[in-house]
C-alpha cells in the first residue's frame, strides 16, 4: 500500500507485570486474567469452540445447525452515561450480541436480559430502555425469552444473545494462515468522541458476517469491539501469527479524521463494531469483486497481511519504515491507564 | 391437615401503589415492573415459553429435544457479602440457574459467565469465584461456554443457562388445576439466618424436578427462590387460580424452627430453592408412593389445594381459622419494606 500523511505511533503503553505477587484486578488486566482463567473453564464434548471467540459454538447431534452463544454488558458509565438516551443504550445492548454472532457468520435469533438497577431509577428511564431492546429485536427479529432484574447500586444489562449458522460453517479467530490478506469493513475511530454517536447507533455487520461465511471468503472473522490495535492481536494469538498492517491504507472514521492524531484514533478506539477478517490471496480478486457487488456501499478494506511468525507484529508507517504493533485499545481493569475513550 | 402450634400471620406488607404517577423502581417494586414490561417484548413463532416461567422453553424444527434458557444474577451485598467465601459464591451462581432448569424438569447442559468486578478486587477473590464455578460445573456435568467480563463499581456474576428436556415434557407454572395438591419438597425458611448457610450450600433438586417431569406427576411446578408467600401466588397467578394453604403442615427448616416465628421465616424467606409443585389428587397415592421409593431421603409435603377461584387465596391457620394469604417474601426494589432476609 502506499505511503500516506505522517501519523503518530500506537499506544505504546507497557504491558502488565507479569509476576505472581499480584494484587488486584487491575494490576493484572483484563487479557491476563482471562489468560489464566479460561483454559481451566471445564468444556463439553458437544462444545466445538469455547471461551476466547466472539461467540461459543456449541453442536447437537443430529441437526443441521450449530448454536452460537454471547453475552455481552452494558454498565452505565462505562458503555453509556446518565445522559445517554434510554432507548439508545437498550439499541446498543442488543447491538453489541448482534455483532458477536455477525462475527461468527451466524443469524441471530434470541436475546435474554439481565437488568441490574438502582431502586432510585426513575420508572421512566427503565421503560425507555426497554423500548430500546424492544425496538432493536424486532429490528432484527429476534425474541426476547426473558432473564432477571434485581436491584443494584449501577444500571447495567447483560444480554445474552442466541444465534445458529448451518453446522461447520463457522469462523474463527483461529484460522488465519500466512500471506492471508486482512480486511477491515466501513471506518475506524472516534466512536467516543464529541460529535460522534457510532458507539450507540452502529450497525451490526450481520449480512458482511453471513456472506463471509457463506462464501467462504473468510480464513478469521471477529469484529472490533476493543479497538484494531487491541483486537487484531488476538486474531494473532488465536491464529498464532504474525502481522504487517499498513498504517498509510486504515479506513479512517470522519470522527478520527477531525482529530490532529487520526491513526492513533483508529488503532486505539473501541466500539467500531466493524468486522476484522482475513482472505486468502488465491481469492483476493474473486472476493473483492464479489464483496462490491454485494456491499456496494460497504468498503472492505485490505490494511495489510499475514506473516507466518507469530512474534513478527508490524506496523508500516506511512515514510515506509516498520514499528512494532504494540497492544492497544481498550481493556478492562487498566482503565487509568488506558487511551482515554470510554465516558 | 391437623392444626399444630400457633404462628403469626404471614406478612401483611401492603401492596406498591398503582396510580401511574410512579417515579422510581422503588415505587413500582419487582413485580408492577414485569406485569408492565414482559407481555410487549417480541416473540418468535419458535418460543414455547417466553417470560415468566423459570426458563424460556424453545422448540426447533426437527429436534426430539426442547431448549431452556434462563438468567441468574449473582450481586455483592444482595445474594452475598464481602465475607462470603468466594468459592461459595461461585457455588451460588451456578446452582441458582441449575435450580430453574430443575424447576422445568430439564436437565442442565451449559453456562455463560458475565463478571462485573471493581478494578482493586483482590486477583485472589476472582480466581475463587472461578474456583467454585468450575467445581459446581463439574458436579452437575456443565460445559462453561464463556461470557464476557467488565469493569464495574460491584462484583457481580450474571449466569445464563441452557438445559434441555424431552420435546413438550417441560412442566409449566401455568398448570394448576382446581383441587390440585400443593407440594414442596424439603423444609423451608432460614436460608439467610445466622448459623445457616443454605442460601450458598442449597442442592438443586435436579433429579426430583426430573422425576416429576418424565413421570408426569406435576401439574404445575416452580423452584422457590423468593419466598412460598412470594412463589405461590406466581404459580397461581399463572394458573389463574386459588389456594387454601394449610399454615400447620409446613415443612420448617431446622434455622426457621429456632426462632421464635418460624411460619413467618417458611413463608417469607427467599432463597429455598426447593420444588414447589401441585399433583391431581386422582395421582395421589401413587405420586407418594412412587416419591418415596425414589426420593427416601427428600421429603415431598402436602401443603394445601388448589381452589378454582383465583382471588380465594387462603391460609389456613393452626386454629382452624383462615387468613388472606397475603403477598410476601422477597421482591426487588422494595427491599426497605421487604423482610430482612437478604445480607
Amino acid at each position: 500500500p502506499p505511503p500516506a500523511a505522517s501519523c503518530p505511533s500506537p499506544s505504546m503503553r507497557a504491558g502488565p507485570p507479569a509476576d505472581s505477587a499480584m494484587k488486584t484486578l487491575r494490576d493484572l488486566g483484563e487479557n491476563n486474567l482471562l489468560r489464566g482463567l479460561l483454559p481451566r473453564l471445564p468444556r463439553r464434548s458437544d462444545t466445538v469452540v469455547g471461551p476466547g471467540d466472539d461467540c461459543a459454538v456449541v453442536r447437537v447431534a443430529g441437526s443441521a445447525d450449530d448454536w452460537l452463544f454471547t453475552t455481552d454488558p452494558v454498565i452505565e458509565r462505562r458503555h453509556f452515561l446518565p445522559e445517554t438516551p434510554a432507548r439508545l443504550v437498550g439499541r446498543k445492548a442488543i447491538a453489541r450480541a448482534v455483532s458477536d454472532i455477525a462475527a461468527m457468520g451466524g443469524a441471530p435469533l434470541w436475546i435474554l436480559v439481565d437488568l441490574v438497577a438502582p431502586a432510585a431509577t426513575p420508572v421512566a428511564r427503565i421503560r425507555g430502555l426497554y423500548a430500546g431492546l424492544i425496538a432493536a429485536a424486532k429490528k432484527w427479529n429476534l425474541g426476547i425469552l426473558g432473564g432477571d432484574t434485581a436491584e443494584g447500586d449501577t444500571l447495567e444489562l447483560h444480554i445474552t444473545g442466541v444465534g445458529r449458522l448451518p453446522r461447520g460453517t463457522a469462523v474463527l479467530r483461529s484460522g488465519a494462515r500466512a500471506g492471508d490478506l486482512v480486511y477491515v469493513t466501513g471506518a475506524l475511530g472516534g466512536a467516543y468522541l464529541p460529535g460522534s454517536r457510532h458507539h450507540l447507533l452502529f450497525e451490526p455487520r450481520l449480512d458482511a458476517g453471513r456472506f463471509l461465511a457463506s462464501r467462504k471468503f473468510a480464513t478469521a472473522l471477529m469484529d472490533l469491539s476493543d479497538g484494531l490495535a487491541a483486537d487484531l492481536p488476538r486474531l494473532l494469538d488465536a491464529s498464532k501469527r504474525g502481522v504487517r498492517l499498513a498504517a498509510a491504507v486504515l479506513p479512517l472514521s470522519r470522527a478520527a479524521r477531525k482529530t490532529a492524531h487520526p491513526l492513533h484514533h483508529a488503532l486505539s478506539d473501541g466500539e467500531d463494531f466493524e468486522l476484522l477478517f482475513t482472505v486468502s490471496p488465491k481469492n483476493r480478486a474473486r472476493f473483492e469483486a464479489a464483496w462490491k457487488r454485494q456491499f456496494p456501499k460497504l468498503p472492505a478494506t485490505c490494511i495489510g497481511e499475514i506473516l507466518a511468525d507469530p512474534r513478527q507484529r508490524l506496523l508500516q508507517l506511512p515514510d515506509g519504515s516498520s514499528t512494532p504493533l504494540r497492544p492497544g485499545g481498550y481493556q478492562h481493569f487498566l482503565s487509568a491507564k488506558a487511551p482515554a475513550r470510554r465516558p
